[in-house]
């Protein structure tokens, strides 16, 4: 048992944090204020291999762990939480489709997604399938050598701004069992994209629904056979929860660190601050908390990567409990700032906002609460 | 003791009632989007007397109790909170002007106040003073028949569109005993206004810097005797209190019902999301935290009513609890709407974003536990 | 709308106390060490009319409302715990029935259960039904004009030290509607009573099993109609967690007394621990979650005695937040007295443990929830 | 990084569980009960080398890391909550002496408290010396080659029933650093020890004041040098901290896992309990959080273990969390079981009782923030 980076994982942190400070710091306010999703900067990520962390090394990618991918994303999100967070997806997305899919959609995709010359969008969500997502109604039709896919998504990050979409959509019965996934080009011919919805938070990453109308892809863009695409895309959200987790981890990192340095410039009553014991207390729970946010992320990664036949719930208890911390150390940061948390001068508030939607997407925080319980109460379970 | 509306009280809550759903709701969204400043509404607000509930009927205003007026604001704050929560602070202006005024200047002002033809700012806040309200730097210095008023205001609501300034300046020694009050005219020579910060929420009413340089006041527009200044911002904050913990109750049961409608529309595994245990639950418990604070609030109006001298400690109470009750109603409310929480289409996120500057200001809500505190622990205590 | 007790009030509370502080609390912490039930004082306080508060002054009771009640159990709790809720149990058994009984059985009962003399239990829960009491066993069957009682109630408070029984069996279907209500003398043939059952608080009031083996019981001393046990039993519940919140209430405020006296003499670092803002703001909190519970037990017990149509539902809130507020209030104390407050020389570890059950009796707090989902899903909801 | 055990870790947790499921388990309500020290029980755990864990092999103990003292204690508290904890006393007790002793004292003494022929007590503090250490009053007056200590020490674990004090005296200035340590044998002539605390759990190990009046001790049984003792006494509160926590950890898991299975038996409203979604996610919660204070318990073991300069403040967090946690999971786990959890025939109101302590003991969780906020608003700091 260890609980200290490797020498390797020192370097990814320390490369990763480097970035995050030149690269999304100091532009990640605008891009928010001016809803900029920024392709360049992705793409200057993409060289440094943070688009393809855990991308087989065979389909060209990093290969590394989800434990490994998390020290990375965390410094990642401690610069911009709503690019970081794309290149999560956009990361799933690679790795799915270098796990998945045909050699030839993994030559002709792959090296294109490493990059960054495509970015990809995940398209699983539907406006009457998100909790229940095995309910989704999306269809695609076989034809011969293609499929026909009709049908609409929600809430689709990046989705009118990128390239490639990975897209669940039923090929057979009702169910889990009846879903397949396919590679659809974001271009391709009766794909229609809604309006940049507005949003709390997460502004630099564009949300769009996208419609199918009879969409035509070849067979050879299924990943996998008929029917398992709900597989996969619960394989992807074991990863997606950490990544989600981490990024949450990221974010309050930088809140508390913004908040701790307030803190000792701030005045009041001719002192600063931080001399006040009760937002003293404030600060070392934030910290705890963070802290053990931070090692139930880890720890969970690190059930994935072992393929711990309980490593679901692991992931699902690390999506909830570092969601709601990252959000209650934001809130508490933005608290400690005063009124200068309100305000858009300051970064607080965007912390406040973006990483609010970590407590809702890749699961809710209660569908989390469902898959841990479900385990705690099988009789099988292997749980704690 | 009785916990029922009376007739007037009913009628009042009617009254407002319509007001908020005609003339605030279908607005506030655009209000937010676009931060529209809606003088127009609140000059329409100003026929219907909600300018000057608690000014006295002497100086033509409806002379109301301020538990009759926590009542009202609830009802327009279900509306839009950012535009009641500007008319509870241009009540204050109203009735301390109205209170504290020389004749001369009370007739002057309130007749335009009441009416909404003239609106008012409230200027206690500076840069290096926010909790600390009693070291505020801003002087006047008397001049013969005049006083010249100098230094810089922060995070002033209404400033730049409104007609009137309440200002507080040392005219004395350091703290709370050298600060007096002024009426200034907001477009008097030698007054300059910051840029309109942008901020979480509260779009409704522009927030604004203002910088004095030498503003020439005549005497008569003292309110009081100098150095009285300190004793009418505390008299004016029991009752600001109260409003903005209002402002909380009526936002966070506007969302607690929409969240309850959405919850028997919306429907996941087949069946209305209502009939989710786990939610139900999470709905009881925000009704429940709702009634508790909306009956604490009321609590304290009645005891700021019958200035008992224990007051400000309840108004402390009730603010405290009441803001943070809201923003977790809120916050909740957004979490059961899932995605659609987070998307400005749905009225959700901007209940999120407006309550949550209520946690700050008016004092923040540590400085309320500190008010709290003081009393708890005093030898003459009659608190509980 | 008025917060105020009225003389009545005041001159019932200032009795109320002067009892408690003299009857009460000097013995408490000695009945709680030795398990006894003060069966002397009890008598004493039906002197004072405390065992027949609510029961119509047409048998003899007090005749007073619920909420008069609560301001008088308040002060009783502030005493001991334990010992004011056995009185409120004993009120209920009182209180229903004066109201359902037969002439016969009324004027037998109600004198001396008024004065103590006779002291009642009442029998609804069995070990199968708990939450789902209207699933319970114990069988009442018609046998000319007697029936005979057979099954077993548990956790019955007094059971095996009262006297009378207030006894709800089934004479009908399954379900609610099936069951009746019968006053059953403590000693009649048949009864046995199980040990005492040792507790985690509540030493002042033996918690036994109650065994009926057709036991003869005339059909006079039948409450009411057959099938309208169930009804008498919500009807007494709406009042019971009025009760026991209350109960926790005043001892949350006598946990709260001793913790702010405490805080004032322990010093350490040099100076009274009052003086530590962290524990200040701790003090803060509980005194303002305290006044939001007494002001929303107020408010529901309003609602009961105005048979408002959600009186239930209020109920329901009053006891849900009361009880867990009592006992945060009581757990707070305890860690503010550090390594004292877990001893037992302390009166608070005591508090602490008697206030934990009322988050479980009376029905439990998550069935609270249940109640209040369930009304505020209701097309015809008026809550809130 | 590697959050598994290695195989020697499972092997110490496996024959620990074993240990804690035939010696401890059966035992402990009846020790609980009747207040019994079980000290044949600890000398069989001596013999499993549990009460040497992190004794250095040199002196003849178990030689483990603080993180593999973690796992094993985890597994014993989990049978018994409040031996497992007298056990980690002695264990430090033990350590210290092993570390700082002479190296006659320590030939003595080791041996015997290695097999537990001997036990130990802890005396650092006083009754007026709580949270604030170092200002304890006990003197050890120099007088030749021995010293004569004189004082009183509070709250002492074992008292009365052990055969050797570590006693922290005062030998120079006031404040830490005039403290020096002493071994003193339990019936030195001058002690006498107080009546044995009555108190709300923790009934396996007695806990009395112990008073010296004018003990002599050599010389060649002070720890270390003069002035030394406060920092032993600091060093073993690290360790100590971890090891609470870890009690903490090991109850609550036993406390989930009794509800977990009682949830599974209990039928309410036709069906088992654990198909009610609101417990199901209670359940989960409280999994959840366990498992995070677990992760965070083992990562500040690892810290201490590798002299990290933050260690300090890592043990304060997690020891500040896991005793927080630990108590919310017993209080839930009795909510769960409703009335059964409140009476003694079912093990969970006795965790309950004994964790709370944990709270308040080895430095309040108070204390803990405040070590936690120190580090984290240094200018040096290396946390997080």
């Amino acid at each position: 048992m260890d609980f200290e980076l490797n020498d390797d994982q020192r370097a990814f942190a320390e490369a990763a944090r480097q970035f995050s400070q030149e690269q999304l710091l100091p532009m990640a306010a605008s891009w928010d204020e001016t809803s900029t999703f920024p392709k360049d900067v992705l793409r200057k990520a993409g060289e440094m291999g943070f688009l393809s962390l855990y991308t087989p090394t065979e389909s060209g990618g990093m290969g590394l762990s989800r434990l490994d991918a998390s020290i990375i994303f965390e410094q990642l999100a401690m610069g911009c939480t709503s690019t970081t967070a794309f290149m999560t997806i956009h990361n799933m997305v690679t790795w799915m489709i270098a796990s998945f899919a045909t050699e030839q959609a993994r030559s002709e995709c792959c090296p294109k997604l490493i990059t960054g010359e495509w970015l990809g969008s995940y398209c699983l969500t539907e406006a009457n399938a998100g909790s229940d997502a095995a309910s989704l109604a999306t269809r695609a039709e076989r034809r011969g050598d293609h499929y026909e896919i009709s049908g609409s998504k929600a809430f689709i990050s990046g989705a009118g701004d990128t390239d490639v979409l990975v897209v669940m959509a039923r090929t057979g019965e009702n169910g889990a069992n009846g879903i397949s996934a396919f590679i659809v080009p974001a271009d391709a011919e009766g794909i229609s994209y809604g309006r940049k919805e507005p949003k709390l938070g997460w502004h630099s990453q564009p949300t769009r629904a996208v419609t199918f109308d009879k969409v035509k892809i070849p067979v050879h863009d299924r990943l996998g056979e008929e029917g398992e695409g709900f597989r996969f895309a619960m394989k992807g959200l074991d990863g997606g929860r950490i990544n989600i987790a981490t990024c949450s981890v990221g974010t309050a990192q930088q809140a508390l660190n913004l908040a701790r340095q307030y803190m000792t410039e701030r005045k009041q009553f001719g002192k600063p601050i931080a001399q006040f014991q009760a937002l003293q207390f404030k600060l070392a729970d934030m910290a705890t908390e963070l802290e053990a946010a931070r090692q139930l992320v880890r720890f969970a990664a690190s059930k994935l990567d072992k393929r711990d036949p309980e490593a679901t719930a692991y992931c699902a208890m690390a999506k909830r409990f570092a969601t709601d911390v990252g959000f209650t150390v934001c809130d508490h940061a933005l608290q400690l700032y005063g009124g200068y948390g309100y305000i858009q001068e300051y970064p607080i508030e965007r912390h406040f906002r973006d990483v609010r939607v970590h407590q809702i997407l890749e699961g809710t925080n209660e569908i989390m609460r469902l898959i841990i319980a479900r385990r705690l109460l099988s009789e099988d379970t292997g749980l704690l």
